[in-house]
């Protein structure tokens, strides 16, 4: 009939616009199939072992951030995380320490030889950033601050992206786009949960967006579990899921006495918490420092 | 200060009304800190071993499921499901053999040693369906249906409870609550996806839902993968993610020739497929038939 | 170019598609252009001229239904609401008076000559139901309970149908389509808010839905302001936007006492506060009783 | 009995802690009860007259922003809007002209004198848009940009802020504190839909918010009935809504040949499009141009 031949060209046609569009992303994996490998001090990222970006919510010290760093060191990590600009909900509360605090995290990371993580927020603060970062963080409430990805996008310095809040899969895809769009390819995403009507858990981590993202990108996939549930006792079984189901690693935050914590107190682990997080990732089976696990 | 007092009076207060809610709960696992099992012919439901649960959508014919469940037994597997009566959107859409279908299903699971599963949808059938049935499903769509989960509980029959569309946590624990309330406790929860703004999966899948059962309640929990992602691509990976996170088992979707399915088509894998996604899964080490697996 | 008459023939396509699903539906607009007109014992509810429908949560007594009624009566209304079968989240909430409670409804209805809305639950009641009330109120929670629908389509009496707590409007269509099919035409949507992340008010009032369902549909469509909001404060405003939006009417929550009502009684008006509702309404001239009002 | 009393102290406690909270807001209605009144050009934005505030969704050229000023100078319109810096969810596609478009806004306001309105992406360009425009808007996207909020709040002249995606109205609320804590209180909010499961409209008018916001802040309250629902035949039913329910305003785009509009052509309506708009307004009583009409 003709309504069929028509749903037929229809189908035709969608396909084809769709093999038009994603094939015309240089983040898509139609584009590159490979996987793209993101070097961070030496460390492969994407390239099949999967890792542990670890370190406290917000840098507050010298002393806090050293100590982290020492237990992050003692159990053979190389990826330290700290926040220095602090996006927060209300103005009157701790804004992180700025250019002080990307001073001590880069501090911290020449003493112990690690590679260091930390979130900007204005294009402006892109190019001081550079200097002492090894992997710049574009956070989720920035994830559509186009300004900033441009900005990103110029500068030889890895990037680690942020899924928005409720950003959709595509909207994230599009993100990477505009800093691979400027020139630098060195891309990380990184799920971090999604906003429902749940309340049981801070966000809603969407596991399925790992596969997805594997599948339509070229690049390599993080899950960050403190922010996706909010919930230190969720933390191990979601990093279980997230490298189960072949995330190239996982984000936390560890803090040396997180009770008194300037930022999200309820959801870090403290030093043993996270010897043993770590003990019992390795003990699944699911975790293999050093080794390539991703099947 | 007289306000940092009444924040710990607050605290307590909080913690004496959660404890005292959840300690009155029937399902909850303050109430009966050891795991229910589920007997299902033998199989020992949340006994630490993970199991698949698999079939059509729907049951089309005697030869459809039968063929599935030749499939299913020479993979060593017991449990087989198969909707006879089926929820649809559109009243034109196809809504199931009903009792035939029942009919099917005790035959076909009689001839091959096979547990079965079938979704009821009202609370008269209930009673029908004891006799072809081992284990009633309750769907999505009828999670708040209070009359039939009520009917649930009044018979001596596994009940599997599929969580609603968009219920919270707290919600599908007192749907369970419902059924345990009139006398069964032999229930199994089922995280099947919940609705939320992202496009790319047919649902979201809240993998967090399941360690926050387990610590909740002291029911087994199983994931449905082929609803939560509406994708047969996503089937696997996130297979492992429940298997990885603790689920007690894991629910998918098998047709001989999914492309004429009666509903479904694009999720269900056909029989090579399923042998595939099941040789992948025990490749990964997270599937282990026969042996405990959850850690 | 071939892509772009591609394109073209999508589009054309696709709209032959849409008018093809639309039109075969029952409830549709391309069906049947002129509206449904409802009659309830003399309101020919969808006539233009907007009403509302008024009475406590749940019937807790002869007592308390009778002085609702009195000041629905006193304010020249007709449409008089109340719960018999009460849907709640927990097993252990109050449950309602049952058909004891549609006993009361009707009585009162009787001495007052009012018309009585009450919620059904099960496919079993519809039957009883038919005897006590003029409106048969399908509920949120069991808008895909599609053998109650299926049951409410094959009695001849009007129907008023929630739609469900995250459902599409086009699924809601299609379970209004459900009834229809059967044979019942008569049938009243009501909008009660959708799930949403916000938790400022109890659901999100999906505005917008209101000219849309007059749109795709022929049915009369109602605002629930109680339910969607679950904020006493917001039902004036709320009522207002949707009289000016194009509602046939407003469905709202009365109760003699509602601090000691045995649901719902935070959202609930007292009967002061009921009068005052009203001659607000009145007032912003958006109501106006007996008047053909909507535009 | 000792729960009761805790409960009661329970209740205190959180009413002292959440008046605490509301009133250390500068924005808060807690801390000043009477009305901000912003100042744009004579106009009293919330003085309880209810305003229009109309244009192109981006600026494209001078005879477009021209024709469509020359339209609203027509009817006693005053605000014209249009997008100078335009963030899209892909790189590729069309992302304003900058800075020649802001010259072009004030050229056409000048001629026609028109108070205009253009959204600002970065903090650096917060400083260029005070010599050009009358009203700085931060759009959706930015809504947590904290940095660009912080720049606003540094300048002397009216913000319009936008509610995020899917920002709660708390966030909301404290987005708008950040402007005001820098020093700036012209601050007028705009609700413009939220992003939900539902897919008929673009995003999800949240209705609810207008008297919410207008309760918790002394700021003035407008409604984008373009983008909350992206839909052409929703903008008069949506816009009636949002005059009864209290907004101060409402936005809306209108572009001289929509079909070949760079962005948002769907949604956009030409001139007759608009008169009529305004017409119906107007014939529906909600509208009164120039007189005070908030009740």
């Amino acid at each position: 009939t003709l309504q069929h031949i028509f749903k037929e060209i229809f189908k035709a046609s969608l396909e084809l616009q769709e093999d038009d569009h994603s094939k015309a992303l240089l983040v898509s994996r139609k584009n590159h199939p490979q996987n793209t490998i993101v070097d961070i001090k030496g460390e492969q990222i994407g390239d099949g072992q999967q890792r542990l970006i670890v370190g406290p919510c917000s840098v507050e010290s010298f002393e806090q951030v050293d100590e982290v760093a020492a237990a992050v060191k003692k159990q053979g990590l190389k990826l330290l995380r700290g926040g220095a600009f602090k996006p927060r909900t209300s103005p009157y509360d701790f804004q992180g320490l700025g250019v002080e605090g990307l001073k001590i995290l880069k501090e911290v990371a020449d003493k112990h030889d690690l590679a260091v993580i930390s979130e900007i927020v204005t294009p402006h603060d892109i190019e001081t950033a550079v200097d002492y970062l090894d992997v710049i963080q574009i956070g989720a409430r920035n994830m559509q601050n186009f300004e900033l990805l441009k900005a990103a996008g110029s500068v030889n310095k890895p990037i680690l992206l942020k899924r928005g809040l409720s950003a959709t899969i595509a909207e994230f895809i599009n993100a990477a786009e505009y800093i691979h769009s400027r020139g630098n390819g060195q891309i990380i995403l990184c799920e971090r949960g999604i906003r429902t009507y749940e309340t049981a858990t801070r966000n809603t981590l969407d596991i399925s967006a790992v596969p997805i993202l594997k599948q339509e990108t070229h690049l390599p996939v993080f899950v960050d579990v403190t922010h996706s549930t909010g919930r230190r006792d969720l933390l191990l079984p979601t990093a279980k899921a997230a490298l189960a189901i072949g995330a190239d690693g996982v984000m936390t935050e560890v803090h040396p006495d997180p009770a008194v914590a300037l930022s999200d107190s309820a959801q870090q682990m403290d030093i043993p918490q996270f010897e043993e997080f770590l003990a019992k990732l390795e003990e699944s089976g699911l975790y293999k420092p050093g080794k390539v696990t991703i099947k």
